[in-house]
């Protein structure tokens, strides 16, 4: 399936923004330049209007290191059909949550586990797409959450070479178990005050992570508060691994 | 008190390495041109000739980035007068490692409490005769561990503007207490799979700093295994801080 551009904007620091669609899932392709480039696959928690402005900081910032950058929306996120099943885990994750208990595994899978099998091939086949762009060469780093889907990703897809993963959502059980397969060099950022992300749980899976080559990066503050120099350190860990 | 320099050396790189006595205290000064450079003060377990090629390693990485280091012996290390306490105690540390026994508190604080009474005085009168010289301006960071005597640094000694700690030591409960009151700007250095360190003494130890700046970088490898990336970014923290 090939990508098909909706439109383009040139930003003021020379990047190249292009929507697409890839069927029926909307995306974004930032690159400078016309020469192949390494790609940065850059992942979200879904919604790319909203994540927008943070999508295209990150862009322009990778693009500033000479990688191209795209992403994807996710399945069920943004403009795209709503899945009812995820909706009530969504629902049972809030009540859970309003009233202070404990998440339960269930609502966990519930809310994950689809998501991650959906969101993978996907990602798979827009990198099919991407990678047959004249201004695209690879190798392929993924950068982001959901982590769920950067860990199935690095297991499964062979064309990432390195990923930053960053620790901000819930982790399904069975994931540590996949986390235990993950062989490419990793990055992990966890906010260390993040109010929505069991910080236990980020510790055990990067415990977890079968890969040689692993760094936690560890800063203050909540979900959104990562400092400008962790996402420095994150761009040096991709010029030190896709280039 | 005066340093009296008593031997130097230029390496090939350029870099002054000056052997310097203070008191009775041996140390070594490096030092690169006369331009007055901000100071890295380099932290270790104590035994100068045993650590010195990594020491020396670590003051040419901080001279190469425009900064002066220095580092003393420790106190009952190298050549300087043993205790006979803090022999004991470390046979007992022995023994119940050894045994493969939890090491009990009361002889991590006879191992630790004692050392840090009395390095960090000596690190401080130090401090005053390396800023007496021209070629040393400050600011001033200190890197490394014992991590116990960077946390009461970092607390009593205001020219101290910013600390890389090696989470590699038992830290005595008390320090946790201290560790609340640190203020300046922390990066701190966690070898995931540290035999001799505790990974859960050492992620209470970060979360209890009372810094609104800190970072932990933890990666794969044991005590001696800080991978050469780990050093720069430590690296580009001072540069961010000292500079």
């Amino acid at each position: 399936m090939a990508l098909q551009f909706t439109s383009e904007q040139r930003l003021d620091d020379g990047v190249l923004e292009r929507a697409f669609t890839l069927g029926e899932i909307p995306g974004i392709l930032w690159t400078l330049g016309s020469a192949p480039a390494p790609l940065i696959l850059l992942g979200h928690p879904g919604g790319l209007h909203q994540m927008y402005p943070r999508l295209a900081g990150r862009a322009r910032h990778s693009a500033a290191e000479g990688f191209a950058a795209a992403t994807i929306e996710l399945p069920g996120s943004g403009e795209r059909p709503r899945s009812a099943a995820a909706g009530r885990a969504r629902a049972d994750l809030r009540r859970a949550l309003e009233a202070g208990e404990p998440v339960d595994d269930a609502i966990i899978d519930a809310l994950i586990l689809p998501l991650v099998e959906k969101a993978v091939p996907e990602w798979q086949t827009a990198l099919d797409a991407l990678l047959s762009l004249p201004e695209i060469s690879g190798p392929v780093g993924y950068s982001g959450g959901v982590i769920s889907i950067g860990i199935r990703l690095a297991v499964v897809e062979p064309r990432i070479s390195a990923a930053v993963l960053f620790a901000g959502s819930f982790v399904p059980r069975a994931m540590f178990e996949e986390a235990r397969q993950v062989t490419i060099p990793l990055h992990v950022l966890l906010q260390w005050d993040d109010e929505g992300n069991d910080r236990q749980a980020a510790l055990d899976l990067f415990d977890a992570f079968g890969t040689r080559e692993k760094t936690l990066h560890a800063n203050l503050g909540g979900h959104t508060g990562v400092p400008q120099f962790a996402g420095d350190a994150a761009a040096q860990f991709f010029t030190r691994h896709l280039k």
